[in-house]
């Protein structure tokens, strides 16, 4: 999650930017209903070829790749919004609906759904990944937002994971097979419909951004300001690096120094209070230039420029490819491992600006590498190994480092 | 979850108030370590007896009972605190450890522990359960708050649901186990550790009650103030007779009319904020003699009514048995549902006092009946198949109406 590739990449680019080779299947089928699902799938399931469930594509893992060719399941016809309920803040959607597209059918509601992985993807394909994102401290990943799923098993069973037609808050009838589902990737069934909780636009959000003079102080203070309840919407934490290669990619000028974004949201009066107490922890810890912004415009430029960050990133090595790590670590550890992580990038002469969703302990190094250059492969590959050995050995906490292969 | 039974209702009120009949098991172990419960599974299960897992016994659905006999696993004197992160939120103890336990460890600490259904539960039953509680609203429930779990399995494996020493605030790393085993209710294996999130006490504290006309005008009003988005802490329902109960259980003396319990966390600034708009919403619904209350006893006596209501519906009859109905609907239901089912109770002359989260939609008919007059036991059997078939058929969003089985 966090930046967008795979198909969304090679539409807008052209060409595929992604460090997972293609591998196509044998046949790709485009389903309008779940009764077609399933009916397909008792097909393969009776001559036992795999099946891809395929959403939009902009997964970063190569979970769509048929690495044993198959039955590619395109399920972006099957693209309606079910069942809207506003009073009681939610709704269902196929797979062929995205984030954006769900919040713009929201628009005059007064709703939104706020898990924001950064690429326009499919819903349901956000369920299969479990994805998260920016606001995830405010508003919790897909695992907390999932009420229930329609999913095709294997066989062509269809199976509803809270009962169907059911939306629970609260639940405690048998197992917790909705959160089996989110995250299984694909491999447990193909999911034809999601429930989702939708939450009111907030009053007022205020967008603000901070310079410092070390990662050290940048991190310690995006940690601090957590640790202080502070009841902030989303933070991400860029580096100079990174800041350097938004601001060529989108033509800012932000001061090349670590640099968090921050987001409150709340009413008007809350707000206020929220940001002069983030203020006065940046101030300790040797911020300076805290800018904040409450107008549209302004928040969209700063928040466009995280999102951008993927492209920005490649955009400072033209003809390169991409690899992102993803490392999520208690937030008390943040700090030592950021700085720790930029050493070794550095020593080792490799491009990895940093960005990440610090709150929670979440963060990517965006490394971008000539694939055929052997020697640069293999130093990036004895990084992603210290990375994991570093994250695994001193603090027994590590989320996921993305499998260490041969980038291509 | 809700009000506390079993057990801790024996040890105070010297005899068995639960409609569960005592089911002992054949032989009770308190193992002290993972490592004997482990060697204990590993003995049952070679000899095909049936393993009772027992916390605090102060769970009302009868989970406890021994149907079978068997070895009923008695883990409280694995008591022990472990790992306290304070700077990470998060803090992982033994099935010895309740609730109240727990956030007297912390005392000093500035954090808490605040899922609270009520009863001084062990928090690894609260997680075997799924516990939730009266400020679920604000902090969810064990199923948003458990990052990992040491489980032994029924052939003696010992599992760490997100990895051994793990406590991710977000992972991708295979199947979300952790979340098949909150609320697996023992079935799945024996918890003998659970990982827990914490949160900081908040800087100040509010809570209100207010009297309505009707119990149409109170639940109007709870569900307007949630979706307003005020952000309420906790949201509780009492309906006339449940206020009754409690005036007369706890020497209080609130109207006795339909009455919310709300509280309010955050900053002093925000409450001001909160209270403020809540009081609109409850004087337009008609609702009059909101009072607030910031200090901690009054707040406290408020909760303890809360907190009594059991003891508080048992004690209309003496010498009677209480059961209890557990509903959970979209709370844009939840009014209509909440009026029949009370015409229902007084149509069919039933002791009913009705509570509830009614944050998620989740209310309780707290039943008093005489389990030797047959015709009432008759007609309270034929309330909970009329409450169940008007959830299931009219709503399609039920949560879970407790098993239908002859009180007794």
């Amino acid at each position: 999650e966090g930046v967008s590739v795979g198909s969304a990449v090679r539409e807008q680019h052209g060409r595929d930017e992604s460090v997972h080779r293609c591998r196509p299947p044998d046949v790709v089928v485009f389903p309008r209903s779940v009764e077609e699902v399933s009916a397909l799938a008792k097909i393969c399931h009776h001559h036992q070829l795999p099946m891809i469930p395929f959403g939009t594509g902009t997964g970063l893992e190569g979970g769509v790749g048929a690495l044993k060719g198959g039955v590619c399941f395109s399920l972006r016809r099957m693209d309606q919004v079910l069942d809207l309920h506003q009073e009681d803040f939610d709704v269902t959607v196929e797979p062929g609906v995205t984030r954006k597209g769900l919040n713009s059918y929201l628009r005059d509601t007064g709703l939104w759904f706020p898990v924001d992985p950064g690429a326009d993807a499919s819903l349901c394909g956000m369920a299969a990944t479990s994805a998260s994102g920016t606001n995830a401290v405010r508003y919790g990943t897909m695992r907390e937002n999932v009420l229930n799923l329609e999913v095709v098993l294997a066989d062509g069973t269809v199976l509803h994971t809270a009962g169907k037609g059911r939306r629970p808050r609260k639940t405690s009838a048998s197992y917790n097979l909705t959160n089996l589902f989110v995250g299984s990737e694909g491999t447990l069934g193909i999911i034809t419909k999601v429930t989702l909780r939708l939450y009111g636009i907030p009053e007022s959000m205020v967008s603000a951004v901070c310079s410092f003079p070390s990662v050290q102080s940048a991190v310690d203070s995006t940690v601090q300001i957590l640790q202080a309840g502070v009841a902030i919407a989303r933070i991400e934490f860029l580096d100079d690096v990174m800041i350097n290669a938004c601001n060529r990619f989108n033509n800012l000028s932000y001061e090349v120094t670590p640099t968090p974004f921050l987001e409150f949201h709340g009413s008007s009066k809350s707000m206020q209070e929220q940001v002069s107490i983030t203020e006065e922890i940046t101030r300790d810890n040797g911020g300076s230039d805290f800018a904040w912004a409450e107008d549209e415009e302004t928040r969209g430029r700063l928040w466009k420029a995280r999102h951008d960050a993927w492209y920005a990133a490649l955009a400072l090595r033209p003809g390169c490819k991409a690899y992102s790590t993803d490392v999520c670590v208690p937030i008390s550890r943040l700090p030592q491992i950021i700085v720790e992580t930029k050493e070794d990038l550095i020593r080792n002469n490799i491009t990895g600006p940093i960005a990440g969703h610090v709150g929670d302990g979440n963060f990517h190094c965006l490394i971008v590498l000539d694939p055929n250059d052997p020697d640069e492969v293999q130093r990036v590959h004895s990084f992603t190994e210290r990375l994991e050995t570093l994250v695994f050995r001193w603090l027994q906490t590590a989320k996921h480092v993305l499998p260490v292969s041969q980038p291509h």
